[in-house]
């Protein structure tokens, strides 16, 4: 922990993955899971430039990326408690040169930010229409899961006007709205370039989907090799493991050689 | 054989797979993929009723369909040397009463059969546009794989006139137009509910997409487990082995049963 940051009693710090960072979470307010982690992964970020996250929630993906690039990263996030739980994280991680937290609606920040003013979107929005429902849910729970302050077509909107041309907007999402993640795109001029489903196991369906999108792009889409979340024994798979352990265990190796 | 036909000295008869079924070919006109083959065990049809093969070249869906269904079947081609190889084929195999061919132009079919006439409709289109390239194909090639006489839209738009409300249009292409596709398709009201993607190996990029759209269905998607072609060592998958041999072999234990 680089610096000392407030945390609230209802709140936990945990390790984020091996890549030496913390962040705080909460089960009562957000804490990330595997989509954020893979979308982090899947992006593909320039190395410099300005990086923008919307819907960043406790600022997993900033945080996740800036072990990616030495660019500049802004996240977005409209529940207040929750981007002050980001601040607090980039804080305590000694990145607040690099990431910096906004408080706002997706919706209005082209109005500040200007139009094409980001080189790359990435994007873990809320997977469900407002009318679907778990009941149980509590307010930041249900802001987190369901489309109550941005949908789908409010995301893409956004996308493209803060994407500069030829900008990739990267997102995870459910397959289940693959029909409107697609027309949408295509409505906002992001083109569909590269599509990646993930599968519980080989022999399962998808649950997530990872699609990146070229702002102003032809259509030409390709489709990665499916990722196998868990192999037949019930273990994580060994790119799962190289995607969660991966750095860890180089950075054994390293540490175990001379030469270094 | 059930029954004599021409066949011309450039033509070919092939057994289709192992439903003791044969097919007339021509390497010079036409001869069927593995795109058709997959196409014909993917697609939902009803058990009774009408179903409708657009673009079917020498017939090669409607007749693996026929082991399928009892409906009756139509294929629709434009080209008259390909619909006459298809309907020869059909009468050598004796099912005329099952299956009839159409020399025509799918645009303009709905003004002959009529709106929402079929309950259910196969398509393996060109894949190529117009614009795109091999030069080397003769007018019969260029015409199975480059959009001449009907692009994606005009495809969806004859699918959507043709098929009745509740309808599934099943359809095999290049994952590359897979953008084209989703968009069009849902413009024409056809949702696509079921998605399957055939990987040649586990570890490489999809070359072909099936997809299966219900005619004014909401949107939801789902992505069955991908299709794998070739195992590591190079050989058919189990999943290949079956769709290509199933029928085969389990005739085989059959034949060795004393039970039947």
């Amino acid at each position: 922990m680089k610096n000392q940051v407030t945390i609230y009693e209802y709140e936990r710090v945990d390790d984020l993955l091996t890549q030496q960072l913390r962040i705080i979470q909460s089960e009562e307010v957000f804490s990330f899971s595997m989509d954020a982690v893979l979308l982090a992964r899947f992006a593909s970020i320039p190395s410099k430039g300005k990086i923008l996250d919307l819907c960043t929630g406790n600022g997993v993906v900033p945080l996740l990326l800036s072990t990616r690039t030495k660019a500049s990263i802004e996240g977005i996030e409209i529940q207040p408690r929750l981007a002050d739980m980001a601040r607090r994280s980039v804080e305590m991680n000694g990145l607040t040169a690099q990431i910096a937290i906004r408080e706002g609606d997706l919706r209005e920040l082209y109005k500040e930010a200007g139009h094409g003013s980001y080189d790359a979107i990435t994007v873990n929005p809320p997977y469900m229409p407002v009318y679907s429902g778990e009941s149980k849910l509590n307010p930041h729970q249900a802001m987190a899961r369901h489309e109550i302050h941005c949908n789908l077509e409010d995301v893409a909107r956004a996308a493209m006007r803060l994407a500069r041309p030829g900008a990739k907007v990267s997102m995870v999402h459910r397959p289940q709205r693959l029909g409107e993640i697609i027309s949408l795109f295509r409505q906002y001029r992001l083109e569909p370039k590269l599509i990646r489903f993930v599968h519980p196991r080989a022999d399962a369906e998808a649950n997530m989907v990872l699609i990146e999108a070229l702002r102003d792009g032809k259509p030409d889409v390709r489709i990665l090799p499916p990722l196998i979340v868990y192999n037949e024994d019930g273990q994580y798979s060994p790119e799962i493991m190289q995607i969660y352990y991966g750095s860890e265990r180089e950075e054994h190796d390293h540490s175990n050689s001379e030469e270094l």
